[in-house]
């Protein structure tokens, strides 16, 4: 899960001091904490779109889910299959920058999913995602 | 995590068919997964909305983040200490009719979080939330 945010510092205050959450990785333009499951980003909104290759609503909707599948080849075909289902193709699978495998595709309301193979980050047999440092 | 909908029954078609998930709760305005570690809501926008006394942006931007606590007098603190770090209390802790007791605060870049103690889903010593029914 991803959120799209204009000032880093100011969302890692709210974050990491107010719920206070420890994050497991910094970047100039990420951060990234380890929950329950999930691995939670805060993102400057401006790459966050980026990525999507698509602008994101103003105020709340400067946001991503994401759905890790366990292989590269798996991704293409899950666009394919969820656009079968309503869903809309907003950016067909490829290969980003920092490495692995992914593409976006909005379910019938608009809320965007990645579907992304990460081979940095384990999946556990549960289907739990851990974060790796890159 | 609660996604609004327009149409619940298109949303439905989306993420239990396409994904391939398995409702594990259906109302005629909500339905709810029970996702790894957390529980993934599809709510009727105008309820959503009304329970967060708040309009959702359009398109992607209805939504809420949920963090439940364990007591109920954990929610208000929880909202204070937040606004103290860039928070902006959107709903004053109070009982919604659906049981338990919540408000919600919106982040440094406006995104909804519903600070919730719910009786009747077990969170586990990790702190995963687990979906029962009421």
């Amino acid at each position: 899960m991803t959120l799209g945010v204009a000032d880093l510092a100011r969302a890692r205050r709210f974050y990491a001091d107010g719920f206070g959450w420890k994050p497991v990785f910094e970047m100039p333009d990420i951060i990234f904490f380890q929950m329950n499951g999930l691995v939670l980003g805060l993102w400057l909104k401006a790459s966050l779109e980026g990525d999507m290759q698509a602008t994101a609503a103003s105020g709340t909707g400067a946001f991503a889910l994401a759905h890790n599948v366990a292989r590269q080849e798996d991704v293409q075909p899950t666009l394919d299959r969820l656009a079968q289902f309503g869903g809309r193709i907003t950016r067909p699978g490829d290969a980003p920058p920092h490495g692995g495998f992914r593409g976006y595709i909005t379910d019938p309301d608009g809320h965007p999913w990645e579907i992304a193979w990460n081979p940095a980050w384990p999946i556990s047999p549960e289907g739990y995602v851990k974060f790796a440092a890159p």
